[in-house]
């Protein structure tokens, strides 16, 4: 086990560096995570994990935090918090006066360090701090700071902090990092041929819907890997195929004919994919890659075309250049923090923020074609209703892991065929975090494996 | 001083030893403790305090968790939680199909961590966890959990962890100890005369609250072993005799009225005991065993009956075998959690299950015999009146002395001699912790006394 | 950098020491803070920082508490509480049985810690502790305590621990170490001459308001620092003038008009006191010695009566023996937790009482003259309008900058000249803290420099 660079403690905090004593104890239990199995319970509920988990995990990695439907137009921003940090993503105009690139910019003013933007989204021009006035461009130079009587004060060392930005088919991620990692780029080449026709830059937001989860944002992306609990989630049930997560050979009985008739949808939606020209095929590298990723594009149950009961579509508009509904779900899984399904007639978009070691915001975004209008073209509550319900019973589901983690009878159990996405989940997020902490594998005989 | 074992830290959190320095700094102040003195604060506002008396005291000794009364019926339940642990106590079936003994059951489902059952009481068949199904039986054993393609799944690994149980005159103890402490059987044989006249076995709960007391678990129970302040309970000092705590000798002036009626009361009360029967003789044994306790049988005032103004009975049926209304209260404390009284009428339970180092939860029950009937036989307003008041009271009490455990002001006060079972129950505890952490007695010269 | 002795930790948690390795990071901070900028984070943000404010500041220094016209009559108290500590002010009897002096006591029995007084304020003979009733006279001597068997219980042992009191010009201070600081006294011959004109004594509560800031308290102090921010107080802008804080030299040219306006009203102001012989001149020495302050006479814009929107009275009845309305506002700055405006109607207090490091409660008091009546004499409404609106801008400016300082993005920003006074505050914070610590200057080059 090679132990290198000291770890950075808690924002805000003394303790700039973790006490000794701690971080051995710390690097231990990275070091000797068993495979197959839910991880032990401070990973869940330490606040010092936490901490370490905002910086090797969200202040490295590409992080998903909106899609660019939610700021159509220059001055468009949003803010999103995760950990200690808080973030504007602000539309910017291109040369000829058209919405451009995104800027990220930390929502901290350089002055006395107030929340620069206090609303979570809006429209604004140069940013005014609310405090003194200091006045920052779309760039987050600083513009303007009354400074009487100070002639040398240099305007140019107090711009807002920024993060690194990219688009991917319409979906905004950031980075933290000073050199973000590289692979996310490879990542966007492959995801974007499934992304890019459902045209998210010409949708428009339906709802947003914000929970708070009590619980670890690592026991809401578990719980969002597997569909082994989907017996808990009936509304959804009516759209995924009850096969969900398993493979030929491990259909248990009672399952069989479900699995026939999903065999024929898979089979007549690919039929339909190669005649429009949409990539279909599972490109599943979720802790093979730094970028860890899922997507396919697999039918649904049912008339195949939405997240209805009856599988029949939630909007009667199409997205972008589709010609047919009955598409199924083009569903995307990216570490560490989000998940998308893009429909014919929809789009839904989940991204994770965590707020402390047992606390998780969860947003999901309801997209449909920019023209299609409320009451007419959809109904909110019914285009709604399958997530909004789905997303209610995985809260209570995180919580009640949540409960249980800080228990003396808990001890980590292991993870079932159907929740190998689990697995690699947790596989991804130890890995990412050995590399940050500098620490190698070991075998539960002690030695070192990797 | 000898120093053992290292000690354990906070459950689900990093330091699973207790970082050295603090460690020291835990060790002197259980060593030096000054008898006839309260606690100093830590031992009533520090979180590691309250870890380390969650696992010295509460998962190894004996604890009052429910009566049977509770659980009348094979599959009835009903689950406790104090610190970080959280029990199902189940009612089982005997071979005759009849209500059988307590199977203790952690309530953390093998699989992934989840509360299993998520109702403070029911009933329940084998027990499903409410993620993915997984399924145990009566004695926690895994009978179902969906493993497809997993043929050597092997669900002998996966039970429900389990604890002790024991039931003494239908009052159900757990111990979550490997080996629990086998004074506590001595203690029984003791106590279950004085008890089993009641027949809780036959009686049935007619109100159970729940009070979340803003004070730490010792303060609570502090409060309840003395009646020095009972100046603060009008409702209750109609029943018991303003001389409670006092005995010969130490009568003050204004008192001696009420001793002497006190002391024909006591005369009566006895010779209706001897001639019923009943034991009645104070024993206490609060700080010379592990299974510290007292009990007694001792006249109320006014009627003698029961906690109503007049000392009048509550409720018209009588319990068990009982033939006389007029038996006083038969009362019992048991240490760590718990105290009780049994009158001829109904039953009073009291457990105090901590929450963390500056809340508990008080659960109360009233149990009456099963055939009485609400509003014929008694009102539940009137039955309940006394006590929840008194609860009330007295949480007051608790949490004035919580926030005054914290102030730099604060320093240990002497016990007074009407408070000589509050000294007892410190006593006791510190002696169980010194124990559990391997520390002797330090006299205030810095010898070694124990 | 001389490092002496070890510094106490949080009051009733273990860590009596603050371990070591914090300990050297906290000596650094304090050691190593840069002139001219915002602190650190973790003085704003972190637990153990606070702890050492309240020992270092809150229990070392003269804090203002409260004013006489709080507790005008013998037996009238009032608590206060600042991090772990809670006191009492009594207003004593004299020999002639007039209002007299006032008793600090720390609002702790000192037999199970109960808080002796449990209200806010009121008025008491005795003070009868709601536990045991023990009893308490006016200086804190316990008086009585049911002791029954216990001759030799020593009540001389046991009384209410004192702190010290001052009052100057009717404005209380307090302060919990043993020896005060000296320095105090000559503060207070240089600010009463300024003060005792508008008679406080003479004056009645029209109105109290208590303000939790989510914030810490030296971001409230911060705040109350500088008039930079003051565009935010629209109400609080009719009545100063704008350019506040401002000098020859720096005024900017949109605030000349504004200037010569505030000049003129200075020039009549200073004939007007020269008139009455009331002092007028700033004095300033905020950081310059241990009871740091700043106290000055200064023109109101408008009438230059009151802080309405028109500058009018906004009560009828002058202050003591003043004999004119026109009398700007009398502001006494004091470290570490207080400011004051003594006008010709009315007098406002204010203090600042830390709850713990993220929360500070801010008591803002209205007096009036005694023979003022509501409805007659003054407006409630009117009268509280303009600092009831102020303060809640203020406390949402300090809330904005507490959820920045916890950013990773967060870094000291420049104090501007116009917020010299922040950088007084902040100065004589550090100066008193490396006091107590031991801990001398680092230049920023790492030599020592004090």
């Amino acid at each position: 086990m090679t132990i290198t660079s000291p770890v950075p403690g808690t924002h805000g905090r003394l303790n700039s560096k973790v006490p000794s004593e701690q971080l051995a104890e710390l690097r231990d239990i990275f070091a000797q995570r068993r495979p197959g199995f839910s991880l032990d319970a401070p990973f869940y509920a330490d606040p010092t994990v936490f901490s370490c988990d905002m910086q090797g995990i969200f202040a490295k990695q590409w992080i998903f935090a909106a899609s660019i439907a939610e700021i159509p137009e220059p001055g468009d921003y949003v803010t999103v918090e995760f950990g200690p940090s808080a973030l504007i993503l602000l539309r910017t105009e291109d040369e000829d006066g058209n919405p451009g690139g995104v800027n990220v910019l930390h929502n901290v003013c350089r002055h006395r360090g107030a929340r620069v933007l206090t609303e979570r989204a809006g429209t604004t021009g140069n940013m005014v701090c609310g405090y003194h006035s200091w006045t920052y461009n779309e760039t987050g130079a600083l513009i303007h700071a009354s400074a009487p009587g100070q002639a040398d004060f240099d305007k140019s060392c107090y711009g807002l902090k920024t993060a690194h930005s990219k688009i991917v088919a319409g979906l905004i991620f950031v980075c933290m990092a000073d050199e973000p990692p590289t692979d996310f780029d490879e990542v966007a080449k492959i995801i974007e041929p499934y992304l890019a026709p459902h045209e998210i830059a010409s949708t428009k937001v339906a709802f947003q819907q914000e929970l708070v989860e009590e619980g670890n944002w690592k026991l809401v992306m578990e719980n969002n890997r597997e569909c082994y609990h989907c017996d808990g989630h009936p509304e959804l049930a009516c759209s995924l195929f009850p096969t969900w997560g398993l493979s030929e050979g491990i259909i248990p009985p009672h399952l069989e004919e479900a699995w026939m008739r999903n065999l024929e949808a898979e089979a007549a939606l690919q039929d339909r994919c190669d005649r429009y020209g949409l990539p279909y095929k599972v490109i599943e590298e979720l802790d093979t890659r730094v970028a860890g990723f899922r997507i396919s594009r697999e039918s649904l149950d049912g008339e195949g075309e939405s997240f209805s009961a009856s599988g029949r579509r939630l909007s009667k508009k199409l997205l972008g250049d589709l010609r047919d509904f009955r598409l199924g779900r083009c569903s995307l899984h990216l570490q560490p923090n989000s998940w998308f399904h893009l429909l014919g007639d929809h789009v839904i978009t989940f991204g994770a923020f965590p707020v402390n070691e047992h606390q998780t915001v969860v947003r999901t975004t309801w997209l449909v074609a920019s023209d299609a209008v409320d009451g007419v073209d959809y109904n909110l509550d019914e285009l709604t209703h399958t997530w909004k319900m789905t997303n209610v019973q995985d809260r209570a589901f995180v919580e009640m892991c949540q409960t249980g983690a800080s228990s003396p009878a808990y001890e980590p159990g292991p993870y079932m065929k159907s929740e190998y996405q689990v697995e690699a989940f947790i596989s991804w997020y130890v890995e990412r975090m050995r590399e940050y902490l500098g620490v190698d594998a070991v075998s539960s005989t002690g030695e070192v494996t990797a």
